[in-house]
């Protein structure tokens, strides 16, 4: 019987780069927002508020972080996922701290499913770039193994 | 690296008059509300419910305020900024204490974002008419850029 | 059967007011407090935060006003009335809300208990000092029938 | 009647900064801290739990942040303070999220309280040198005024 499996955990330092990276992409894009990073129990890790950020939109990069690592996919494809299928969509999406739309990212390391890494405060599409420039930062890249969870 | 920034913050007396401002306006209209003015942090000035106004409405009031100065738009606009975006909008509104309603509008001085103020207890135009009354009263008045949020 | 009963009920500009009288009489006294106002069922209708006031202790003055006309005592009295009594004491003071330390009075209008005041930020004697002051601006004051509760 | 007074604010990448250098000096010590920065309304801007930290002290972390920006006072001076007060400090302490213990600092510059700082995972003499190597590393250090409350 195998007792224990190896595995990999983030750094506290990696995460508190990452989280600096997304606030200062969303600088370049003329916006502010917030990031979360969450480990694989999806307990944060780092938090960094931008300057002038939605204050509300705090607890929604926590969210996208924690369902992004909870679900092991980006929370951007949640609608996608689940199409069709408003039952369960709305049973997922109606538990706390499920958060299915753009802007977190699941985080992987030899894949491994470490952490997340949640943005919000600006649009999707914006959230989604800077939650990938945070994780750019620190050398991991949300590749085509993780968009399909 | 640039420690602090300047801003200003709403003093308690000038809350005090806006909120009384807020329900006179009420009274001439011939409706009742609780008006509630929060702090650049969301947190809790003044507050003043008008004789008669509902009571549950006054969780509201405060909800609207938060709302208003936690995304710098008037509460109202949050349908028009999201429509034909559900997951985003209903990911929003999902969260604690975000009142996606007219009703509340951001207080801001010399294009700082100081506080919000919300109103409930009466139709969605009234609110907001006793909104605006309120921070008339002070001097602090919602132009077309904070209309846009 | 007598089904209904006369009674009288604080007006929201009274209230108001008396939370304005409070926080500028401790301004006078060189400290900055929270004041709360709540009716006869222990609903919040005025609250002012002085500039500078400690920001925990506005639920704190919220506590200390439904207190006060909860139990229709000043909050002060609680340790004098169950001193003996530490069972009690306990058992009330756990309940949620129940602050039993000076700085709330009950409010009366001919004898019959109409809301509760609830002042906090600054010493005990100086959260009482303002409580009273509040009271003593709309006419209402606590007298020696209130002082036993 | 003055409607807003000016003041300052804390940059999201000070506290950012101030976040990494309170865990790297308890790494130094041979602890691990979890690191929380408010702003003046208490709200979070940074977070950070060092490798290996307690998992629940994040939330410590928090509450003494949000308790030293609230009291404008080090956590560690509420049972001082209030020696002999036994009714008002079990009042003060019975309060959510307050914290009255060593591990919390606020934050002012130029004499205005613009946020609060704090540190929880080690002993509580860790926790305190390691705020203040957070504000250090900033150039905003805890004086004897603040010391003062």
């Amino acid at each position: 019987m195998e007792v224990t499996r190896p595995t990999r955990k983030l750094t506290a330092m990696a995460a508190h780069e990452a989280v600096r990276a997304a606030v200062s992409r969303a600088e370049e894009l003329g916006v502010a927002v917030n990031v979360s990073i969450v480990d694989a129990g999806g307990r944060e890790i780092a938090f960094l508020r931008g300057d002038g950020a939605f204050l509300p939109s705090g607890q929604i990069a926590r969210d996208k972080a924690y369902t992004a690592v909870g679900f092991g996919m980006p929370t951007g494809d949640f609608y996608r996922a689940l199409s069709g299928k408003p039952d369960v969509l709305s049973g997922i999406t109606g538990q706390p701290h499920v958060a299915a739309f753009p802007g977190g990212l699941p985080i992987r390391s030899d894949g491994e499913l470490i952490g997340g890494i949640g943005v919000s405060g600006a649009s999707a599409e914006q959230d989604d770039i800077c939650a990938k420039a945070g994780l750019a930062a620190i050398g991991l890249v949300t590749g085509p193994e993780q968009e399909q969870g």
